[in-house]
């Protein structure tokens, strides 16, 4: 209770049955994921702080993903009785990365249940005169694919049961994501479900092929962890022309269905049941 | 994966990373609720159908207090293994409710997790030319407090052990809302967790003493349950002049720790966790 009442404090909006904000400029951006600790989580590993730092940043890499900046998050909290140390832990770190992302909570719900689960919605938008938000839809053939950095890196740490610095506390590619959409970016999402799924996913959107040729993979890590590993927030873009700074994986082709690596065909990749 | 598959169809925003939709010329109205299985309703008594259509309702809910209206929603929900009939009853639910108050689904996520957990994020607005969003903070003495309705029912209803319409399928109440804000409501919250607790609400954030001297009780409902049950999606108003349709139960007065119901103390009412 004592937490609730310093909590409502550092959260001025709070208090009304809404939050009133002036809504933005640009197109509104609206994004929501849920972590549910066990599922997302072994919390015998990751801190109760990193789980909610990554809460915010999971959703914030989606608006990334998009070429936005993030405006204001939404947070739903279910804590399971007597483990108020773990809740008041997890909102330290997901105010810590509100603040690192320029993202204020200014509203939510706090309940019981039997599992600690974290639910954010965000909202962000685009209204920097640029572009307007990048789809998945719109690359074309020819259209060079590119990511953001090495992949496999948390995928690597949670197969040694360690949690490593990429895992524990992802920073979305807001810069990078909102460079990739001046540039002329035509499609781009996160990778947070793995570079195999989620060339599939840009592929099958956009109603082109995939032919990768080179995968940047995490120092220790392997092809397969780089390749079906999720969690590593970096992002995926089909872009014409050069992307400063990014790595080059493939390219887009003119057959729909092709889907290959390096002469053969491209792993499955992960299941997800993400449908945003 | 059938079901996910027609449900993708019926909710077409849904593909990129974040929804991309028009931003509202007024205010951007935000908030959040989560239901949990076993601590907000028992589905041996309520269906998951039930269930969804009230985890949208109960966010309408706060868009009305405000005088608003929804213009998008976001939802996650927490599944356990072997629930898909639950799961998609639930969905089932919550689209007739997004049909019903006009706020479409935009995005969201699906997760499994130990207890059905339906998390929903709703944005909305005041855009008709109108007075801004009403808050909870602007009673002043003198401002006569009003309700939309006799309450109790849900309260009447959880005690006998049955659903009851008013519990299972509640109406949030945006055109009272609407009509309270163009007619000078000074503060407005929804009842979601009983008269005397919100009450207190409105004359913590006002600074205002409240006298309750009639309170519209529920056909079947005694007054305890009136004043302390929850779930009722009522409206609690102040407003200086008369509000055609809503119940007056009493005025604002200037000592700020008045809190008086026909002589008496008031009662201390419900406890809540909602933060919002």
């Amino acid at each position: 209770l004592a937490f609730l009442e310093r909590l409502a404090r550092r959260l001025p909006e709070i208090g009304d049955d809404a939050a009133v904000v002036e809504p933005p400029r640009g197109p509104l951006l609206l994004s929501a994921d849920a972590l549910v600790e066990g599922v997302h989580a072994d919390l015998s590993v990751t801190t109760a702080a990193d789980f909610g730092w990554k809460a915010l940043a999971v959703n914030v890499s989606d608006i990334a993903a998009m070429g936005g900046r993030p405006l204001h998050a939404l947070v739903t909290v279910v804590v399971p009785p007597g483990r108020g140390a773990d809740l008041e832990a997890l909102y330290e770190g997901l105010l810590e990365a509100s603040a690192v992302f320029g993202c204020p909570v200014v509203g939510g719900d706090l309940t019981a249940g039997p599992a600690l689960t974290v639910s954010v919605s965000v909202t962000g938008t685009v209204d920097d005169g640029g572009p307007g938000p990048v789809r998945r839809s719109g690359a074309r053939p020819g259209d060079v694919l590119w990511v953001t950095g090495p992949l496999g890196a948390a995928a690597r740490d949670l197969q040694a049961g360690r949690a490593g610095a990429a895992h524990a506390r992802p920073r979305p590619r807001l810069a990078e994501g909102g460079a990739a959409r001046w540039a002329g970016a035509t499609a781009m999402l996160d990778l947070s479900d793995g570079l195999a799924l989620d060339l599939r996913r840009l592929a099958g959107a956009s109603g082109v092929g995939v032919v990768v040729d080179e995968v940047p993979v995490a120092e220790g890590a392997t092809l397969e962890q780089a390749l079906g590993g999720g969690d590593d927030y970096e992002l995926l873009a089909a872009c014409p022309v050069d992307l400063p700074g990014w790595r080059r994986v493939g390219r887009c082709t003119a057959d729909p269905g092709e889907r290959r690596l390096a002469g053969s065909p491209l792993p499955a990749g992960g299941w997800s049941h993400s449908w945003s």
